[in-house]
This record gives structure tokens, sequence and C-alpha cells, in this order.
């Protein structure tokens, strides 16, 4: 096993990855920043070397200053957690390059999942759903009517300069389509000065559900079931579930299928995850791969009871996995806590933690890297801790996490414990009826 | 459901019987004395009544105190926890005569298991093995060597007004018996003024090993597996784990037969555990039985994925539980985070916790009632905490510990922290070869 394992990384996922190598008897370097000379990922691990100035690109993202930390601590191995340079080819390469075992997949897998073009194609050569449409501006009305047959109604006509709804339409019948399509240009002009619009199917009511997967360099591939990500804020993540509540057997054995197809179209090593959008109809299709572990991964981890980091790291080192794939037997839910005051808009709130009480008890996981007295740098993502309830059933998970959140004290910054609070009595959360614009209705007050 | 429970009792019992209720949805009443008033369960629970002065004989045992906490808050029920009055028949009456629902069984069950001698009889009429002997005084060597031939050696002769090893002598073979005899009486009537001696199967190499029971009022009885508390300082348990390392599924099987049986023979209703001796040859022994939820029992919940607290009030509410039998999962490893000083005979260290920071991630369960600023009182148990580890293995388990342990930060207080991460390491605790004896020879330094 490897003797030495650098991670590349800061907050909760550092000090994540540290726990589970003092588990396996590995030794750890922290780098950090000057800014977070006091965090806990750098209290705990067994070595820590600084490696520059607050901005990320003079630290957690400067290559050189990395690789001068891990020559100097003598590390066999990098992991690189998620975010700075966790899909960086380049650095993965660099690691290779120098000897140094990049706890994640080839150079080669993250690029082919990099670039978004290239990894719908692929995807569509493995036989994985996609987002029919897309390709190529619309150059009439008739070619708009020829490919909406083809791709199936509802469709969305988007602008290709195109963003926060300006030139947007949904179409739902043929009669409608050439006053969408002149509507959907005209304004495009207006507000991008380029009339070019394109179609893809309009996804009804889609729920954000990933599969997490794990591979290793034999070829085997399995899943491990999903994780619901819906609701999410401005298309950051605020809760994850495992199961999803949408989901069914059929649904599960078919995405699982899928995911593991993806996965092994370039022949994937390490875990990873294949984000799926879902619609109403339980149609469901491929966004993108994280090739990477990814801040959710715990729900995950608590309801197929599976160390994901322990796995990722021995299949780096060169072992097997067994292939078989791993249902949920519990239900858990993961809410993270920012430093975001929710009654302003998620306005991020650094500062100085005063007081700090972490909720405990049965079902309960608190994944953090904060503590009394701790200073919150304005520099870096916002979150602060996961919690994660654990139970039989949802209802259950949901009545945990409530207990949990009532016991979690924060003060000296504001976070978002009302806002989860409050989400946990939602009826439509509680009903687990919510798709990914959940969150635009959703009012603090 | 009940709508509102008063909890009789303190500390992390009654913190953690307040999280089960909130998961429920049933309002609590913390009672404490003026000692406890900055506690966390008086923070937590709905409501909390101020019951008497420091001393428990003026509060957690003052039965008039807390009958008048329960009619001023109007509770429907009380959870007694464990010690104070959880195993008092005459609380448990009053409590029946108030029409107030006591959590636990009925008057009866406690005084039929309160009483050791009866305890005994009951179970060698419910054909559950006891320590053969012990009854009555040796009249003469013969006597004894009749007696020692019925029982199998080897024995251990004791005196019946002893204790601290004194006129106690172990008996391997019959030609031995005489001197022992001998010498027994004469250390016996030289320490204590009373030469009367009883003889007792001797339990070689004993571990502690206990069965959790579940019964309701409509018969079913079920159990939920072993809990190894052999660690043990002066019959003080410090480290309990499920399942035993020294357990086979043939003696779990008997050993969870004889359990029911126990339960059974006094129609046993509510949660409640078998306590057994086990020797080196897997022949298992009653001590006693605990009417009441035990400290240990969360490393139960956690392999067997059950709710020990929920279910004890659902039973007592008069719901009927399936009578399955529930068998291990995982590992799961507890220790007590006492407020004692380790390197100082274990002296306990009450005072002002001047720092806490709990530890976290996979695994790991803090159950507690302490925090940042917390003044330990000096008039009650010294556990400020259980620490529980949970993973597949029991050498992940330790390995889980350790690293859980190495977070835990207690500062202002001497805590069993330092005794638990040496444990951890001791090469007998990690083989799983030890006994009841096996702290008395364990050195700190």
């Amino acid at each position: 096993m490897f003797k030495k394992i650098l991670i590349a990384n800061r907050g909760e996922i550092a000090l994540r990855v540290i726990r589970t190598c003092k588990e396996m008897g590995i030794k750890t370097v922290a780098v950090y920043s000057t800014a977070d000379k006091d965090s806990l990922h750098v209290k705990f691990a067994d070595e820590a070397v600084c490696i520059g100035k607050p901005a990320s690109i003079d630290s957690y993202l400067n290559i050189p200053h990395i690789m001068a930390a891990v020559e100097i601590t003598n590390a066999d191995a990098i992991h690189p957690g998620y975010g700075f340079l966790a899909e960086n080819a380049k650095f993965a390469q660099i690691c290779t390059d120098h000897g140094i075992k990049f706890i994640g997949p080839t150079p080669e897998m993250i690029n082919s999942m990099g670039d978004k073009i290239t990894a719908k194609e692929t995807m569509i050569k493995a036989g994985v759903p996609v987002v029919p449409g897309g390709e190529g501006l619309l150059q009439s009305v008739d070619h708009a009517k020829g490919l909406a047959r083809e791709i199936g109604y509802p469709v969305i006509l988007k602008a290709t300069a195109g963003g926060g709804g300006k030139g947007m339409r949904v179409v739902w019948e043929e009669k409608d389509i050439e006053k969408a399509f002149d509507n959907a240009k005209t304004e495009a002009a207006a507000s991008f000065k380029n009339d070019g619009i394109y179609m893809e199917k309009f996804v009804e009511e889609p729920r954000h559900i990933e599969i997490q997967i794990a591979g290793d360099q034999f070829g085997n591939v399995c899943h491990l079931s999903e994780r619901d990500c819906s609701i999410q804020r401005r298309h950051q993540k605020l809760v994850e579930e495992s199961p999803s509540p949408f989901m069914t057997p059929e649904l599960r054995e078919k995405m699982g299928e899928a995911a593991i197809k993806a996965a092994s179209a370039i022949n994937y090593e390490s875990v990873g995850t294949i984000e799926f959008l879902v619609d109403k109809h339980r149609n469901f299709y491929f966004m993108e791969m994280n090739t990477r572990i990814q801040v959710e991964h715990c729900v995950t981890e608590e309801v197929v009871n599976y160390d994901l980091i322990k796995e990722q790291i021995k299949i780096a080192f060169g072992e097997s996995i067994s292939g078989r794939n791993y249902y949920p037997e519990m239900h858990a839910i993961e809410c993270r806590i920012n430093a975001e005051d929710p009654y302003n808009d998620f306005r991020p709130s650094p500062g100085r933690i005063t007081v700090l009480h972490q909720p405990g008890g049965h079902g309960v996981r608190v994944d953090s890297h904060v503590y009394a007295g701790y200073v919150i740098p304005p520099y870096y993502d916002s979150m602060i801790g996961k919690l994660i309830a654990v139970a039989q059933t949802r209802d259950e998970a949901i009545n945990t996490m409530s207990r949990a959140l009532s016991e979690y004290v924060i003060e000296g910054i504001k976070t978002t414990i009302p806002f989860h609070k409050k989400l946990m009595k939602n009826e439509s959360f509680r009903s687990g009826n919510f798709t990914t614009k959940f969150l635009e209705s959703f009012k603090m007050e």
C-alpha cells in the first residue's frame, strides 16, 4: 500500500481523506495556503506544508508548489479531493511523469469527460441516452419542424449566445413552432445581437439524479446506486439523498446499466459519478461525468456501507474490486452547511466561529473541518461542513435530520442551518415530489 | 402515541431519550438538580423542571419531586434511563398508580430480577444455565468433595462473609480439596471473624457476554445478539463491542435461545439484557438480568440497525414487535469517555471543560451531553460521553476508533481517552483474546 499520501486540497474533503488514511495506516501530508494555517486538515495530518498565498492560483491551484511539497515530504501518491486540480488532466499527467500516483483516473480519461461535446459523442457511441438535439443552428421553420418530429415534443428552442432564459421557448405541439421560432429569434437578436437558435428535447419536471460508479484497472466496473441532487440553488447542490424518492427498482437497473456503459466506454478506473437528468416520465439523459470524488459521496457510503475514499485509494494502488453492484439498505440525507445567510440571498458570511456545538447520536454523521474559534477565510468555497442523517426510511431520515439540525449550534457567522430546518418541514420536500426548479419558489420568510 | 415523556434521569442517557422522542414527534420534559441546570439534556428538552439539590437522594432519586414534575408538566409517560430509579419497582408501581406509563417492565418483572436468589431460582426453573453451586455453607470436607463431584472441577471456595479475594481458593482436583477447605476456612475466620464457606463452579477465563432482548405484551420475544463487555475495571465496564470476538454462530444461537427463555419465564415486556459469564470452553452461565436500557446499548443499535429507545417507547405504548431475532451485520465498539485520570488510578476529574472538539466522519457516533464551557459536577457518575466506532470488521472498527480518539480534544479535565488510545494498540485486545481479568494487568505507563 502507499506509504504517504499528499492531499492537494483543503477543508472538509482534505480532512475526509486524512481520516481514511489514518484508518488504513497511511501517513498524510496536508498542504495549505497562509489563510488556512489553522484549519483542522493541517492539524490532523502527519505533516503539513504551506504552499502559498490565499488566492487559489497561488496555492491550491499552483502545481509547482504542490509538486515541491511532494518532493520535500517524499509522498508517493496525491489525492486531489474535489474542485481545484481534481479534474485537471495536466496535473494528473505531471504526477505520472514524476512517478507520483495520482489517486483518480488517467489524464486521458479526465480529458475524454472534461470536454462536453466529446463526452456527449462518446456517450452516444456507448449507447447512453443523451438529451436529443442541440447539434447545429436551426436554418428555418421547416428545419425546426423536421428536427422536432425526430426528437419528439416537447422541445425547447435556445439562443446559441443565450442565458438567463432570453430567447428560450418551450414548444409542446407543431402548431406552435412557427410562432415560437420567430419570437425566439427576435428575442435572441434583441438580447445578444445574435439570432442563432438551436433545439433540444425539453426535459419535463427534471430531476438531477446521479449514479456513483467504481472501476478498476482490470475492467471491473460496478455501480453503487443513485443520489438525488435535485435540491439546488442556481445549480449549487444544497441537499442530496440516497435512494432518490423518485426511483423505482426498474429505473435503478436501467440507469445503473447506463452508468456502467458510460464508465466502461472510457475504461474508467477510480470512483466517479455519472450525472443524469430524469424527466417526469422517467426518461433519463446523460449530463456529464465527474471523474473524481464528489461532495455528496457520503450519502452513498451510509446507505451501501462502503468507504468510497478507501476504495479509491485501493483502486489507485492497483487492487481489484468485486464488480458487484451495491443497493441502498438505508436512507441517507446530506445537508450542506455553508457559511451563507439564507435570509439574505445566501450571501457568504465568512468570519470567526465563536461557539460551535455539533449534533451527535444514532444516525448522525458530521464531516467538518471547523471548530470553535476557527476563522472562515473569505477566499474559498463557503461550505463548512456536511450533516448526514441515516435511517431505515426516508421519513425517519428526515426526522433524524431535523433533530440533528436542532442541536447544531454555530455562532459568530450566518449558516444555511435555518434553511435546512425549514426545508425539512416543507410538504413538497417531505413528499419527495420536487424537481431541480423547487428552490426557485422556496421562501425563507 | 405518547404526547409527552418526562425523562427521570440526567446526562447522556437523558439526551439520548430526548433525541429519539424528537424524531418520533413526542414532547419531552427534562428534570434536573441544581447542579445540572446547564446540562444539554436541560437545553434540548421542550420543558425542564428543577427537582432539587445536587445529592441524588434530593433530586434524581426523589420520587415525590419527580411525580410533582410529571403533574405540573402533564407528561403521560416516564422514561427512567439507567441507574437512579430505572430498576426501582416501587417507583414503577407509583407511576402505574398515578396513571403514568413507566417506560419499562412492570413492577413484578423488576422485582423478580432484582433479587439475585429469586432470579437464579427462576432461571434454573426456566432451564437457563446458572453457575452451579453456591447454595448453602459447606459442612465438612466430605460435603465439599461430594458437591465438587456433582459440579465438576475446577471449583472455587468462597467465604460467605467475604470479598477482596480473602478466603477464596480455586481447586482443580479432588486431591487438593482438603487443604484448600482448611486454608479457606482459616483465612475467612481471620479476615471476617466468620469461617463459613460455600462452593461454586470456577469459571475459567471468564468473559462477560450479554444478550440484548426485547419483548412485548403479546408474548413476542426476540434477541438482538450479544455484546462483549469483558473490558472492565473493578466491575466497571470501559469498552463494549458487538459482536463478541469470542462468539461462534452456534454459541450465539444457544445464548440467544437461553436469553429468550429467561425473558419469557417472567413474560418480560420492554427491552432488557441478560448478562452471562462465558468460560474458555464456551459454557455460559446466567449472572443477572438488567430490566432497563443499558449504557452500552449503542453498539447493538449500530450493528443491527435498530433504535432500541424507539422500540422501548413503542412497546410501552402497547405496540407489538415482530419477534424475529437480529444478527450483527457490522462490528461496533464503544469507549466510555469518563472524566477520570487513567494515569492516577482513574480518579474522578470533575471541573470545567475549557476546550472540546468531537470526532466525526464515517463510522463514528458520539453520544455526549457536554460542551465547551460545561462544568462537570462532582456528584454523579463520571461518564461524559460515549464514542462508538462502526465498520465492516473488528479490525476496521478498532482502526476507526483509534482515528476518532486521535481527533477527540477535551481540555480542562482528565479523561479516559489516553487509556482507550493505548488499549486500541494493545495486542491482546486487538487479537480479541482477553477475559474480564484483562485490565488487572494492563499498565498505562
